[in-house]
């Protein structure tokens, strides 16, 4: 009888596969900063769990993250996932902008 | 004695505000699509209790979740958070494409 352990019931290699890259380590700290900046603690508690945060990627912070991605963050105003949203908007969506 | 859910004790007004917009609603599914994309069903499970889901917002799926936001997402390839940042690095990262 394997043990659950070896069994890996958390095992997802496509996330690990996913946050090797730096696109999926970008985004996954993405999604973290937008738990983080609405105080979704529960959801992060049980995210940093089932993401590995710590061993297969790290969190560097909200300043960080928007040096990483060249956002001008000067404001503090919302999950910077508004502005990646907002900066993919004038690329390739419709909107009017303003 | 009023009633525990009158109480909510996860009451989060600035999430309750973000979610009554359209950008923060897309926010929350691309956030949403993620989670379902890589089967963090933990944490899916908890998101969707801590972020109102179904009450406050309504999870569209990912066809029209890419619909809405003009991305031609004929492959299945990563979660759709990955298009969106792709197309903001077109916009103002100085990263070279291809």
């Amino acid at each position: 009888q394997e043990s659950i352990e070896n069994k890996a019931p958390f095992f997802n290699q496509p996330l690990k596969d996913f946050l090797s890259t730096s696109e999926g380590e970008l985004i996954s700290c993405l999604v973290r900063e937008f738990l983080e900046y609405f105080h979704l603690d529960f959801t992060l508690s049980v995210f940093d769990q089932e993401t590995y945060h710590q061993k297969e990627y790290h969190y560097m912070g909200r300043e960080k993250l928007c040096r990483n991605l060249k956002i001008n963050k000067t404001d503090v105003n919302g999950p910077v996932l508004a502005d990646v949203l907002q900066l993919a908007s004038r690329e390739d969506f419709s909107k009017p902008n303003g």
